[in-house]
């Protein structure tokens, strides 16, 4: 089945099951004879995911906020420009662990960067470019730092941030669903695995008017 | 001596004599008992430098203008505040070989990208820093490849960019130094380099009121 294709985005904090949630998205996607591109962020193309490197490894103060973000949106204008679109264009739907809106987060609300700034960055990188659908696994943060905490993993930087950082984070993802609410839809994210896959596959059903079930 | 940390800038396309003439000055300067920090873009700083290796290395291709003036610019922010914000508030002079001036004239100029794109990354990367005086070292773009040629270095991503790219180049500094002439003055660098090292030392003397001769 060929089709316009439609950008899916999942965000949330620490452990809040965004990966595995787009996997199984893919996987419903796929079920319905859709092409289907699953992809990640800070990375996703050759030259992001280098610039990923100086983002997730190293010392929590390495980078001040708006450093941060410029190198954010620098892989992500490589990702857009290199997958994203191109994959659009072909008419496939695209589903992306973390986008723009994790920026407005991190450095934005938990970092305190001025959201104009945010916003400036953002249209200069990807111009009028948003989302068809934004998922945001919400969840308690000692909740997802806990999960988080489970992985073997080298890509830590975020975790080690304090905790009233974490908690700014939440509220401030919170906060973006409340702004864009055509856009953005809150799925709670602290119920087991098959009650959250039932809530998001019924929010895209009804979002995007496909026969998910 | 103590006193007001001035900001001075180097500018040109490749081979302009540029680092030859930061350190010229560097000495000058110190030798009227001033505190000066010389420093370079892209880099700078450690984090800054890791940057510049995405930049300077690789195919001529592997990021594109916008993606470019990002990196470009997450790497004068680290720059900024870990190096010439400090130094400044010591009271020390700062002299750069390359600035903002260099992401104009290369990713906009050269590339394309917007000004006003350019200029809104320049408002939220470094507010209103600017630089005391930009000299330009304005040279033949035939001449200036032929100087870089020679020197042994693997930095070469951006030499080996067409010609008419560096024929913009050139045309795009001396437009900067049209539009900002309390700034910037432009430096005749075909001349030998004593005849530049003088030039640049009386332009200097007179815009910021320093005895050099």
């Amino acid at each position: 089945m060929t089709g316009v294709g439609r950008f899916i985005t999942f965000e949330g904090g620490e452990g809040a099951g965004k990966s595995t949630n787009v996997r199984m998205l893919c996987k419903a996607i796929k079920a319905l004879g859709y092409s289907v591109v699953t992809t990640r962020e800070p990375g996703g193309s050759p030259g992001a995911e280098e610039i990923r490197r100086l983002l997730v490894e190293g010392a929590t103060d390495r980078w001040d906020p708006v450093s941060e973000a410029l190198l954010h949106f620098a892989a992500r204008r490589d990702h857009v420009e290199q997958v994203i679109r191109p994959a659009l264009q072909r008419g496939d739907w695209v589903i992306s662990d973390r986008f723009t809106d994790s920026t407005m987060a991190y450095q934005g609300y938990g970092h305190g960067m001025a959201r104009e700034s945010i916003e400036a960055l953002q249209s200069v990188t990807i111009g009028s470019l948003k989302p068809d659908l934004t998922l945001i696994l919400d969840l308690p943060v000692e909740l997802g730092l806990k999960r988080a905490g489970g992985r073997d993993n080298q890509e830590t930087r975020y975790e080690r941030m304090a905790d009233g950082f974490h908690q700014r984070l939440r509220d401030g993802f919170l906060d973006i669903a409340a702004r864009e609410p055509d856009r953005c839809v809150v799925i709670d994210a602290k119920r087991a695995l098959s009650a959250v896959k039932s809530a998001i596959r019924k929010t895209v059903a009804q979002r995007l008017s496909v026969p998910l079930t």
